[in-house]
């Protein structure tokens, strides 16, 4: 159990909202949307406009700026201790292309925050604090997402991810080096990430704090998440002039296949989550029978006995369903559900209760970075309530008081955890 | 009943397989798909080279070559009454994007030769004679489809097809205007169009001629084609934390449709055709539900009043299976099925008799540029057999010997009809 000391409280003091709420809709311009929302694609020009806006932001209050292989950027607090592995306080600055102000800039932007209160309260840690952005959580514009921490971590190795392709055809590799190049931050080797703890502020993107009326939650654990292709073959024909019995149709055997997948869904007490979401056609023209259709399968749940239950269940549907198309199913990633450390909710919460916002635990039904981080460093998120649950929409929306108490908390917590025994 | 005479004879005995098969390859290299198949859109620059190709293989025989406000192309040889109303031997250069060789290139290429074949014979008719290439038959780029063959007709207004969008985002008024600057053929008014009649020439795209092992199909009439969009509007939301209970899923939506709609196609002795051939999903990631899902559906039958009835069944399901997204259901385009004249059926029958070729009456399951043409002449079309009847992909097959035979027949049909007593 880690104290909530002096320090900490001072620091949360000092955490500004407004200053916060400044910045966020600052950065919310890059990629904005005329509908409110941000479509701001991970490597895209207007991630790099992002990352540069938060390289002058710190540049003017006397922070430092480092980018490692990944593209993955930090803003630097220098502690007495250069030498210590940092406390890392990170999420991501891209979003889906029918994304909101909030999702994963939040957390980046609370990461900033929380330096600044430290720099105004007049406080050198020991140890260095560094905000994070990291690369491609979304992995909207190209798989796998969490490009950025999972390199970071270890979990996945970064020079397998360079060898993809965006959506667009780019070499993801060669976008990397791109976005390096045109990030006005200082380079430093992947090869010597060193955490030592990593914390994440993030809205819920779910409908349980705002319906409870809690402002903080403490986020004990992340469902797991399987990333599926089932791509069907068929045969290309006249739409006028080909028989239904001897096509081979790729869009029915697709339709065939959702349609018998999506009612597992209602089986599970509505737990399971099994999204299509990318759907692609060829050749797409009204009067052909479709020759190909390729669809992905986002599928996720706390456990992951289940999540491969259901993974030999979309086997099966895949194949038997699509006679006489074919269909290939190629698992593209698996990322098993996380449990955080109990210290690190414990701190959390301590956190919570000593600034007096009324706080409950709650499982992530997102994915986040800091599934990966928890992999090699005591790791814990910070939920705030958002509106109607809504995320991934351009409506995604979250109040400038909310966000300020989960960055107090934040603080709190990372303080506390600065100056417990173990640090 | 028209007679096939000497000089009928004379010119199906000067067509020349060989040549024609050179034409055929040389136009198939524009728009050339590795795969051996063809890639030519409407109005693109491949199917402006081979307008070009074309115009210079008129050219070196001494025809001329005009192009109209639809960008028809029109390669004629000048009969001794220039004013009269030219018998028009015509098709389409443009293909599917999976497409062949044959499917209207074919149609263009027999009237060029049927015109070399006349030159060679030394016969000067009184009535000129022209080879045509109607505008994007396929409506695979644009919609509707037979753009120039229906605004030669009237049955469509050119203006209005002007004011389209191509799949690629292009204006087709503007698209239609550059390829007639880059097309080096004379213009002609749209307005002074007029035909005597219309002989077409195709592959059957359809199994039955190389079933029965006949080499001339003799088109009776053209089942009706309706084309539908459905737009189905549901809500975007994260695929990790919204639960079912509360999603709005276009793509799952739109699957129940299909799968609710593909079985009508077993009711009817295989006669009904029903196609979901494009289909656009936005935001179109992975890890969001899906906001919308468009998909155009290509419904064909021989009766009107089927394809009508077919029409409300589709209008219902979309209504009843989307909940609780909802759907527009828009009809595009819908062309009634055509029958042509009986006289023009018995000329082609008594042209395939006096050459020895055995032929048979058949239905076209494809649209046509003529059955816009039977609106305003007499019409009709000649059918050669293609490999197990594939068509609309690369694979799309047909032997010389075969397109000569249909060629010769198509000779003597339209002498006949030259010197027919209402010629």
């Amino acid at each position: 159990m880690n104290m909530i000391g002096e320090n900490a409280k001072t620091v949360a003091a000092r955490v500004d909202g407004a200053r916060q709420w400044r910045l966020l809709m600052e950065v919310a311009q890059y990629g904005a949307r005329d509908d409110g929302g941000v479509d701001r694609p991970a490597l895209s020009a207007h991630d790099v406009a992002a990352r540069n806006h938060l390289v002058d932001w710190a540049s003017a209050r006397g922070l430092s700026a480092y980018q490692d292989d990944a593209a993955n950027l930090f803003i630097r607090l220098e502690g007495r201790n250069p030498d210590l592995p940092p406390l890392l306080m990170g999420s991501h600055l891209d979003s889906q292309p029918t994304g909101g102000k909030f999702d994963g800039a939040y957390g980046v932007i609370a990461g900033c925050e929380v330096l600044a209160a430290i720099q105004d309260a007049g406080i050198v840690p020991d140890r260095s604090l560094e905000a994070v952005s990291w690369t491609n959580e979304e992995g909207s514009r190209f798989l796998p997402g969490a490009t950025g921490s999972s390199a970071f971590a270890g979990t996945r190795q970064l020079a397998d991810m360079r060898d993809k392709q965006t959506v667009d055809g780019s070499n993801v590799g060669q976008e990397i080096d791109a976005v390096i190049a045109a990030t006005r931050a200082q380079r430093r080797s992947l090869a010597a990430a060193s955490a030592f703890a990593h914390l994440e502020a993030h809205i819920e993107q779910g409908p349980v704090l705002e319906r409870e009326n809690i402002r903080i939650g403490i986020v004990e654990g992340i469902q797991g998440v399987m990333r599926l292709r089932i791509a069907i073959s068929g045969e290309a024909a006249h739409a006028g002039t080909t028989p239904h019995a001897l096509r081979k149709d790729a869009v029915v055997a697709m339709a065939r296949v959702i349609d018998t997948l999506d009612p597992l869904t209602r089986e599970s007490e509505d737990v399971l989550r099994l999204t299509f979401g990318r759907i692609e056609v060829q050749p797409n023209v009204p009067n052909t029978v479709p020759e190909s259709a390729v669809m992905t399968i986002d599928l996720r749940h706390p456990s992951g006995e289940e999540i491969e239950r259901v993974f030999a269940l979309i086997e099966t549907a895949a194949i038997e369903q699509v006679a006489p198309c074919t269909a290939s199913v190629e698992r593209i990633s698996m990322v098993a559900p996380v449990a955080f450390p109990e210290a690190v909710l414990a701190t959390i919460e301590a956190a919570a209760s000593a600034l007096g916002e009324n706080a409950r635990r709650i499982v992530s039904g997102a994915g986040h970075d800091s599934l990966h981080l928890a992999r090699i460093c005591p790791t814990g998120m910070v939920f705030v309530p958002c509106e109607r649950g809504v995320s991934h929409n351009p409506a995604e929306a979250a109040s400038s008081d909310d966000l300020a108490a989960g960055t107090r908390v934040l603080a709190a917590a990372a303080m506390a955890l600065l100056e417990s025994p173990s640090s």
